[in-house]
C-alpha cells in the first residue's frame, strides 16, 4: 500500500516536472531576443508570460484573474476557501536575460498545483499562483511595483513620475494601455487581504554561487537583507605632476579611495568572522576621463558603496564606521569626502514558522538545503513587511542571473517541487 | 670702487629684469588663448615666441640662425670662441597653458645676455641661448623632439608616423611647411658639435610644489627622473550580484587594484625611508563604464601605473616588486592581472662639476637653493645623455604647470638672473 502511494507521489511530481520543463520551453520560444529572453514590464514578453501561465492553469482547473494593475491571480480550491497560501514571483525580465530569473517562482507554482491535483490531495487552503509585474528595475525605475500594487501599497505618486526607460511614458499609462485601472491602484485597491494571507512563498533561482560552490539543490531564505548606498561618493584632492610632486605633498584622491576600500573590506571580514551578516562593494570607481592622465596625481575619485545585511543595526553600525573612516583618511591626506546622497532598503525577515514548515518539508524530501539570507531583493520584501508570513526557496542557479547564460537544471527543480508539494500537504493548524 | 661696481652690477641685473619682465608680456599678448596662452609645436605661437626671441637677441648684438629642424640658435660672442655654453628650453605650451614653462628658461638666457653686455663682461665662451621646438607631447606624442633634432639624434621614423594631434599631419610636414628640411634632419645633420658644447643649462620653473613648500626661491637640479609605465594595466575578475555573492566567492577586480595601489603607497614610503628617491602614481584608475553597476562586483579595474626615479636601479626593483606584488595579489585574490605594455625613460645625471658651480654662483649671490630631482622629464635629459656636461636651474612656481594658472614671480626670476650670470661669469678653468 505504502508502495502504491509512494508510485503515485513519484509519477505526480514527474507530471509537475513535465509541465514544467514545458513552460520554460514555451517561455523561451515566445518570448526569445537572442541572446537570453526579453519580457518588457508592462510589454510584449511580459504579457506573452502572462497569457501562457493563465493557459496553463485553466488546463488545471484554476480560475485567473487581473487586479487593478495588472497583477495575475491564478487560484486553486483548497479546503477551507476562506484563507490563501500565495506562491508567486514576476514574469518580466531584463533585456536579454535568462528564461529562469522570476518565472521559476510562477512555473513552481503550477507544478505543485498540477501535482495535487494529480493526487487529488486538496491543500488545506486555496493556492494563489502570483503572476507580478514589473520587478526588474531596469523597465521602470523603482523597487517592488507588482507586490507593491498587489497589496495596495504603491505610492501614488510613482504612478505618474516613474517612466518607463524605453518609452519615457509613466506607469499610469502603460497600466491604462493594457485596459488595467490606475486610478484604482492610486486609491490602494488590492485582492489580497492580509488578515486572509496565510503565506506568501516566493521560489526564485539564486542569483549568486552559494549553492553551486556548495553543492546542494535548494536554499532556504533567512532574511532579505537590506541596504545603504552612496552611489555619488567622491574623494577630491588635488591634481599635480606625478613626477614633480614629493608624496608628502601630495592630496591623491585614488589613494585615499584605496584606503577606504580596504579598510571596509577588513570591516567586512571582522563582522564576518563575529557572525555578522553583510556584504560591501564597491561597483564602481574611476578617475575623471574629462582630466585624469597617467602623469598627474589624481584630483577625483569617484565611488559607489553598497552595503548588505540582514541587519538594521549591523548597517547602522557599518554606515557608522563608513563615515568615521572615510573623514579619518580624508583628514589624514588631506582630501575631502563627498558621499552624496544616501540611498537603500529595510531588511525584511522571513516567517520562522514558515521557515520550520520548509525545513521539515525539505526533510520529508531527503535534501538537504543551505540556510542562507539573500542579498538580492525580491517581491517577498514587500509581502514581508506587510505583515504576511513570508518565505523564500532558491534554486540552484550557475552564471549568476540578469543575463542569457543563467542556468537552472530541471533536477533542481524537481527537488524544489517536492519541497513545495510536501509544504501544501501540510495540515491547517501548522500554518497557524 | 667696489661699491661702485656693486651698483653698476644692480643696475645691470635690474636692466635684465626689465628685458625679462617685457619678453613675458610681450610673449603672454601674442600667444594669448583665453584662459592661458597656446604656442603650438611648428604652429603659431611657437612662431610667434621664436620671432620675439630672435627680435631681442639681435636688440642685444646676438646671432640668430635656424638648424634644419627650426630650432633657433642665438648667439652671443664669448672670450674663446670655438667653445659654446648652451642656455636654452623650448617655447612651445599646452593648449591653453601658462606664460612660463619653457619660455621662462630662454628668456632667462636673453636677460642673461643683456646683463652681461651691459657690464661689458664677456663670457669665457661663446653663449648660445638656444629655442627648442615641439617638447610638450600633446602636440607631437613623441618626447623631446627639439632637442633629439638639435642633436641630430631624433630616430628618423618619427618624421613620418608621429602625427600632430590637430592636423593629423606628420612631423616632417609640418617642418617643409615652414621651410625648414626634414632630410637633413632624418640624416642627422646637427649644428652642436658635443666636442665643443662646453655645457647646456636649462633654467625651468618647476612643475611642482617644492620650492613653495620650501619657502626657496630656486631648485638646483641634481637629476632627471627616469621613468616606468605601465599605461595599460587590469585586474580582471568576474562581475557578481553585489547582494547575493558571498566574499569568499568573489573574483572582485577593485578589492586587487585597491590593495595594489596601497601596497605600492606602502613600498614608497619604505624605500623613501631608506633614502631611495621614488614616485608612485596611479593617476587612472577605473571599472568600466560598459558593464560596472552599484549593485555588481566589479569584474574589471583598469589602472595606469607611473612609477619615477632618478636611479636605474631603484627602477628595476620597483618595477620587480609591483609585478611580485601584482601577482600574488592576482593570486590571492583569484583575479588576473593584465599589466599591459610597459613604457618608460633612462634617468638623466646633471653633471656635478656644474652643480657644484651653480652651486656656488648661488652662494655669491646670497641664494639658498634647494638641491632636488626634476621628476617631469626636460629636454636637458637629451643633452646629458648625449654627453654634454648638463645643469638645470629650478625657478620657483605655484598652481603646477601645463594650465594657465602657473605663477612665478619676477622676484624669483631675478635671482635665477644673478645665479646665472654669477655662472657665466666664471672663468674658463672652472668649467673643464
Amino acid at each position: 500500500m505504502l508502495e502504491v502511494a509512494r508510485d503515485r507521489r513519484t509519477e505526480a511530481l514527474a507530471e509537475g516536472s513535465r509541465l514544467g520543463a514545458g513552460l520554460f520551453e514555451a517561455l523561451a520560444e515566445r518570448t526569445a531576443d537572442a541572446p537570453g529572453v526579453t519580457r518588457v514590464a508592462y510589454g510584449e514578453g511580459e504579457g506573452a508570460a502572462f497569457a501562457l501561465m493563465a493557459e496553463a492553469a485553466g488546463d488545471l482547473g484554476g480560475d485567473s484573474v487581473f487586479d487593478a494593475a495588472g497583477n495575475q491571480f491564478l487560484t486553486f480550491r483548497g479546503a477551507d476557501r476562506s484563507r490563501t497560501i500565495y506562491i508567486g514571483s514576476h514574469l518580466d525580465s531584463v533585456p536579454h536575460g535568462g528564461n529562469f530569473d522570476g518565472a521559476a517562482g510562477v512555473v513552481l507554482g503550477l507544478a505543485a498545483a498540477a501535482v495535487l491535483a494529480r493526487l487529488g490531495s486538496a491543500p488545506p487552503f486555496d493556492v494563489c499562483v502570483l503572476c507580478l509585474r514589473a520587478e526588474e528595475s531596469c523597465w521602470f525605475p523603482h523597487s517592488y511595483i507588482g507586490s507593491k500594487t498587489a497589496l495596495g501599497r504603491l505610492e501614488p505618486t510613482v504612478l505618474d513620475t516613474v517612466l518607463r526607460s524605453d518609452t519615457g511614458r509613466s506607469l499610469a499609462t502603460h497600466m491604462r494601455e493594457l485596459g488595467f485601472d490606475p486610478e484604482a491602484v492610486r486609491r490602494g485597491e488590492s485582492r489580497i487581504d492580509p488578515a486572509r494571507a496565510v503565506a506568501y512563498i516566493e521560489p526564485h533561482i539564486e542569483q549568486g554561487p552559494v549553492l553551486v560552490a556548495a553543492g546542494r539543490p535548494l536554499g532556504l531564505v533567512t532574511g532579505i537583507r537590506g541596504s545603504f548606498r552612496f552611489r555619488e561618493a567622491a574623494f577630491h584632492g588635488t591634481y599635480a605632476h606625478s613626477g614633480a610632486t614629493p608624496r608628502t605633498l601630495r592630496r591623491d584622491a585614488v589613494v585615499a579611495a584605496s584606503e577606504l576600500v580596504m579598510a571596509m573590506q577588513a570591516l567586512w571580514e571582522r563582522l564576518e568572522r563575529d557572525g555578522h551578516d553583510l556584504a560591501v562593494t564597491f561597483g564602481i570607481v574611476g578617475t575623471d576621463p574629462a582630466q585624469h592622465s597617467f602623469s598627474k596625481v589624481a584630483g577625483e575619485a569617484r565611488l559607489c558603496i553598497d552595503v548588505r545585511s540582514q541587519s538594521e543595526s549591523t548597517l547602522e553600525e557599518v554606515r557608522r564606521r563608513l563615515v568615521e573612516t572615510g573623514l579619518d583618511i580624508a583628514a589624514r591626506r588631506d582630501v575631502r569626502l563627498e558621499l552624496g546622497p544616501l540611498g537603500g532598503s529595510t531588511p525584511a525577515v522571513m516567517a520562522p514558522r514558515l521557515l520550520e514548515q520548509m525545513r521539515a518539508a525539505a526533510a520529508a524530501a531527503g535534501i538537504e538545503a543551505v540556510e542562507m539570507a539573500s542579498g538580492a531583493g525580491h517581491d517577498a520584501a514587500t509581502f514581508a513587511n506587510a505583515g504576511i508570513p513570508t518565505g523564500m526557496i532558491f534554486i540552484r542557479n550557475e552564471n549568476g542571473s540578469h543575463n542569457p547564460d543563467e542556468r537552472m537544471d530541471m533536477a533542481d527543480f524537481d527537488q524544489a517541487l517536492a519541497v513545495m508539494v510536501d509544504l501544501l500537504q501540510q495540515p491547517a493548524d501548522r500554518w497557524g
